[in-house]
């Protein structure tokens, strides 16, 4: 295990993950659950870093709710170091918090931010590209990730490159960044292939994004100081609860990204998924001969290109369906098209409406 | 109450109902199911007939994986009348054991044998019926029930009626049983008129049904001879093993009404169905606003003309679907489309092959 000098790993577990019911819930978020036989995708973060930054060196930040269930899946990870925030205000606090956090006793740190619930099936292309990323970010610059992209996807922002590298080979200045285009504008950044999907990954040093903060959000910056001034008292967390409770929603690409002084990016083709729902788990799971995606105990007859879950104990029985997600948890069975499988939401939102509150 | 001289209830509960599963079971027959709030189809068999022949007349012949079950459902049966059949011979033996066993107490018995797992909406058209067809049974012709038709319906076996009364008015002399009819020969059978759906409700004397089975099934006359011979001796239970172990099995319609010297029918309309398969549950479930039946916690948006059933404490959760079956069961669960939802035993089929035995 390699360790870089002072590069740690700061993994953002905030989601709610509500495309996965009923897998996923408001108690057990995407990024807890266990979609492969690998573990939560959680654990897949950091062990996919591992060879670069040793577990002494992770860091997690995370809503109150889902703090259990993050001890039990990352269980080498120092409790001390996993952070609740009292609310979720988005990724620019999240990452702050971190920061803040960090330099207290690391002057000298740098950080990769890590979205909790994502895919990686290269390690090695990973953290090779995260070697440069930090070599580049050593000399003041905030560095992203890029993944090259392999379709015109809509769902995903985009980072504009330009030909020019930033202190170090393969990491590159960034012209611009892109809100989700629609497709014909997807398709043209696919063709003209100086593109990348903004993956949410980042390189920077601490005080570097502090310096940015104070400087594009100063007010943010003004309540991680006081919160900051809390660390280790017996006061932090009332100080953590009344600078949150204030604090609006912002995330770091808005709000630091698109009007940094310099950033730069570092493509990167590694196998990543963003397992944004059970229509993108090609990611994670292998079809069998029919094309299905089965996890557990499934009898599929004349069926194709379904995504098949069934619970540890449990059997799910399908006939003559294609296109189609079945998934069964313990207290709660989906029926989907794969094609609307964002849908769920509709679901959700009847639930509540119904005060059926137990299985959200 | 008003109960009729010898008439006794003998019900037929020795079904499988795989077609039910996975809320059927091996242990656990379609006619133990609470398809209903109303309870489960066997009571409401009991149920039906309670105003004409009161529970110290209610008999059941099930098999032994059952009678526990059967207990429960019934509890109003005198337990010592539940006939347990070591293997399942189809209907002509279970019919004849119940007579055999009917005759020992009472030499003037008369019965009136149900299946356990038909659904009636109008009792009172149905013991009308089953009143007239005691009396014509009592002069010694064998009685079936004959359900007036309302569709062309190829499932069913039809009875072909004569317009010559049998005794008394609303018993019809039977021109002949007709095995399960192709569409054609079903479409003609509607049209004329004079046809009606066997459902294997019959009423009889007993001795009438072993002076038939001593013409027509000599063989299995002498086995119940055998079994009746040791009723109330401590080697009943071995005797009615050995004999059972070597009967063939041989339903009632064809061992004994085809060939019999006096069979006549009573048509009734009494909304009476077969409850054969999760596609015929509207004469049991009311359908909602979207034509969707459905039972227990269930959300379905954009779905029309589903069955859906949820077991307590679950929720079923549906988007985009027509036509399907979804059935929640604590172990097991089913998806498939409503006019398939025969193929089920492909399922259990290949859970066979599969070794799945605890979900059979």
């Amino acid at each position: 295990m390699t360790t870089m000098g002072s590069l740690h790993a700061v993994v953002l577990a905030g989601g709610s993950g509500t495309r996965f019911w009923p897998l996923s819930r408001r108690s057990h978020p995407k990024q807890l659950l266990n979609l492969t036989a690998d573990g939560t995708l959680l654990a897949g973060t950091l062990k996919r870093v591992e060879s670069l930054i040793e577990p002494a060196r992770w860091w997690l930040v995370c809503g109150d709710a889902h703090l259990e269930g993050s001890k039990q899946a990352v269980p080498d990870m120092p409790a001390t170091q996993m952070l609740c925030e009292p609310c979720g205000r988005n990724t620019a606090p999240a990452i702050g918090l971190a920061a803040v956090t960090l330099l207290r006793d690391d002057p000298d740190a740098m950080m990769v931010v890590l979205p909790a619930d994502h895919h990686v099936a290269d390690f090695d292309a990973f953290c090779n590209a995260l070697k440069v990323a930090a070599q580049a970010a050593a000399s003041g610059s905030i560095i992203t990730l890029g993944i090259t992209p392999t379709r015109s996807e809509t769902g995903y922002g985009y980072i504009e490159k330009t030909e020019e590298t930033l202190a170090v080979d393969g990491a590159f200045q960034v012209k611009r960044f892109c809100e989700k285009p629609n497709l014909e504008q997807a398709q043209a950044f696919l063709e003209q292939g100086n593109f990348v999907w903004n993956a949410g990954i980042f390189v920077m040093r601490c005080d570097v994004l502090l310096k940015e903060m104070k400087r594009q959000l100063p007010s943010l910056h003004a309540s991680l100081e006081t919160i900051a001034g809390a660390i280790g008292t017996g006061d932090y967390r009332t100080v953590l609860e009344a600078q949150y409770k204030e604090l609006s929603g912002i995330s770091i690409d808005y709000g630091i990204m698109e009007g940094a002084e310099s950033v730069g990016v570092v493509p990167v083709e590694c196998g990543w998924s963003d397992v944004g729902s059970f229509g993108s788990l090609d990611a994670v799971l292998e079809r069998d001969d029919a094309q299905n995606l089965t996890s557990g105990k499934v009898v599929a007859l004349d069926s194709t290109n379904c995504t098949l879950y069934a619970t540890e104990g449990h059997v799910v029985g399908v006939v003559g369906m294609k296109d189609v997600v079945v998934v069964h948890s313990p207290d709660a069975t989906l029926v989907i098209p794969t094609e609307r499988a964002q849908e769920v939401r509709g679901i959700l939102k009847e639930m509540e409406e119904r005060k059926w509150d137990e299985y959200l």
